[in-house]
């Protein structure tokens, strides 16, 4: 069912610190801040040849990564993000084996414009999963 | 400096049913489990197009990932790594920058049997990075 692995996403306190951290000391390519309203985050996106790091701030009142930073201070790994081929199915075939979809259950426009669906980290052994349609 | 994400590593209290839940649930190419007893964990590779996932399991008295599994019970998502092209001259730079490097600063042979370090989380906004030579 999952393909590639989109991105590792990790939420940080202080997005420029972060992005000077990957842009300068790591040396690796590094986009601008990128504000998502519709997700309460701003992004910054680490380039690697083989996939992605996001660097996630909260944006607006109501984050949805504020608790986790409210919990992790420094800053952590946040999720990973995993692609599908077709997300409806993935969904249907996930439920069918008890595992729960968060929020709707129905999937939202990521990120980068195609649907995605945040799995609960409970089910995966303490690991939030994203799956985007690839 | 750093080239692919070799691996993102997820500390798990159930290796059996991690190891399902991505083999039987999510569809993927997933391991036998390998004990590493120089690593202190048991690990499944989880091999993806484009990257692995590597499910870590606490191996013998004194394994780096049990703190961890203590402060996260039902597992989570424990670091990232990084290939660089030349260890030695990474760390040097790294140092040069004030970075830390965990133990005592020489790289050891991995998992996959190739020099590593680990860099302090508090240096990298919360997240334990795993540089590995290419």
């Amino acid at each position: 069912m999952i393909g590639q692995l989109n991105h590792v996403a990790i939420a940080v306190p202080d997005l420029e610190a972060a992005a000077a951290d990957y842009r300068e000391t790591l040396g690796a390519k590094v986009s601008d801040p990128v504000p998502q309203p519709d997700h309460g985050v701003t992004v910054v996106f680490v380039e690697l040849p083989n996939t992605k790091i996001e660097l996630l701030h909260p944006l607006g009142e109501k984050s949805p990564i504020q608790a986790f930073l409210d919990k992790n201070p420094s800053g952590g790994i946040h999720h990973v993000c995993y692609e599908v081929e077709d997300i409806l199915s993935a969904r249907d075939v996930l439920k069918g084996q008890g595992k729960r979809v968060l929020g709707d259950g129905n999937p939202k426009i990521g990120a980068h414009g195609k649907p995605v669906l945040f799995l609960h980290p409970k089910d995966f052994t303490g690991t939030l999963v994203e799956l985007e349609q690839a």
